[in-house]
């Protein structure tokens, strides 16, 4: 599970992962909103035909939203895979996943292609590059709509111009501690960033984990959208490290104490929500990288704050379970993992 | 340390222990508030002279309150070996201690005598006989204040007559934690029994502990005040058994889980007060008696809530702390111990 988290990790004490995603259009095809079946299997036909270029090695799996259970959908939506957006129509939607987990090509969402890259740590450049180096090969063999003057056009106008969204999920319990990450919301969206929670638009802030990303995509050029989102997550990461290195100097025992708290009801509870679970597993994951805790390994920290999600410990015992028996599944999971 | 908890324990699961005190005064000296400090004197090696015939045997031991440092004196009051009031006038009081610990008299507390007997479980019994015994010893060599037909004179009104408070410390957790607490509180109330916390008048309720005892010393023999409160207290370990077993068939995982989680705390935290500890250590001795917990002894549990208090936490280390110090050290003895 979770292989895309698998390879080197820059900054990894904060930066969990970057995501690159574009979306795009093809000329003379309606927006999936207004698509019906007949055109969108159409549509779904043309673009595989377009990717043979890409998956020819067969490195590539399809997946029709369709043929997955709403379990199964959801463990993908957990995983960070696809968007919960492409699971709403289920006989238009489709998927291509590729084999290490880092790339999928959503079909049919809220644009009729999305390229997703999806690297662990800070890797901007790489994920560009691999990105960008998919959308040439599709463009290739697709008709993109694209408009001399606007750019790539998109379902939605927020994304008219590069179709680019660059995101971060960085890992800032420090600042959610000390209150900061207040100030820090409200300074990104000033210079033009959004912060959301970890399961994209509208999702709740879970283990202190927030998704920053660019708002604007019309009137930039890639490179400097990206650019920009980089410095800024830089000094976040800064920010986030100093007030580690502070509150380690300042409120040792007070910071030992809250991790192996955290740790302590991992290791014992017999019911846990997902959400309760998240902080827990947030601060333990601090205290590996502060050195505190030093038998577990933040990586596997952030794998089992995946598997936790209700999907996911439904499709590990693969069994329906009502919310306490995952609560009962989930405490369980942990202790043993611990 | 806690001396007085060896030996048989009977109803252990519920009645933590058994206090029998009777308060006395000897005839011709003013009561503790109105001595000076030579009639005091006077006093003291009178009732010690009176004493002979029972500690002759060198199983006393005699202590002035002046020769203890202050903190001496809270481990004795942690330890319910004497009574948050006679360390009040430093000058003037003393104690005698029983080499098992089970016997305390204290002189000039509120009244010039108070004989303490202290059992383990619940001993009504033997606690009875044990302090009529040493009782009637001391009246063989002593003046008791004693009027016809008021019985013995204390000091205050409430003590008048018999003398004696006959008290049970009980473990209550499951009437807490559904709230039937209060019910049995105000029915014990009506029947003239007093509900305290466990360091006696106005002390706040710790751990699920509290002290039941009897209100009325005038105008009732000894032996029907006793038999009134032992069957009272059977009726609220009853109480408190049915509850736990209720819970155990219908709450079973969200037992295990509070206790267990109690238990993950005490095992891991790096500060913690003693009022939280006091409630953790009570889940945790709860779930040594519903068989949740089987590597350690409750009796092993009742010695750390003592071990864990401001003064004990101090003497043990033999040195003055600070709140945030004793809250270190009391959260290191906890783990070392567990």
């Amino acid at each position: 599970m979770i292989k895309w988290l698998e390879g080197p990790r820059k900054d990894e004490d904060v930066v969990v992962s970057t995501r690159i995603r574009v979306a795009r259009n093809i000329e003379n095809y309606k927006f999936p909103q207004y698509i019906n079946l007949e055109e969108s299997k159409e549509l779904t036909d043309e673009i595989l035909n377009g990717m043979k270029k890409i998956s020819g090695d067969d490195n590539y799996r399809f997946i029709r939203i369709n043929d997955l259970t709403p379990r199964e959908r959801f463990v993908y939506i957990e995983e960070h895979l696809i968007s919960p957006s492409l699971v709403q129509k289920v006989d238009k939607s489709s998927f291509l996943l590729r084999n290490d987990e880092k790339v999928t090509i959503m079909i049919n969402e809220e644009d009729h292609i999305r390229i997703q890259v999806l690297m662990p740590g800070l890797n901007f450049e790489e994920g560009w590059q691999l990105c960008t180096q998919i959308d040439d090969l599709l463009e290739e063999n697709l008709d993109y709509a694209f408009h001399e003057r606007l750019g790539y056009l998109t379902s939605c106008p927020t994304n008219v111009g590069t179709g680019l969204r660059a995101s971060v999920m960085v890992h800032l319990p420090c600042l959610v501690m000390t209150g900061h990450i207040n100030a820090i919301v409200e300074a990104l969206s000033k210079i033009g960033l959004t912060v959301r929670g970890i399961y994209g638009e509208g999702s709740e802030t879970l283990g202190h984990l927030f998704q920053i990303s660019n708002q604007t995509t019309l009137g930039e050029k890639e490179e400097s959208i990206i650019k920009k989102l980089n410095n800024v997550i830089f000094q976040v990461v800064a920010r986030e490290r100093n007030i580690r290195k502070n509150l380690m100097e300042k409120k040792k025992v007070e910071m030992e104490d809250k991790i192996f708290r955290s740790f302590g009801l991992l290791k014992h509870s017999r019911l846990m929500s997902s959400k309760e679970a998240m902080g827990h597993l947030s601060n333990v994951k601090l205290g590996c990288e502060m050195g505190i805790i030093n038998d577990v390994a933040s990586k596997e920290i952030l794998k089992l704050m995946v598997e936790i999600q209700p999907a996911s410990i439904q499709a590990n015992l693969n069994k329906e379970m009502t919310k306490e028996e995952r609560d009962i599944n989930r405490a369980q999971l942990i202790r043993n993992f611990l």
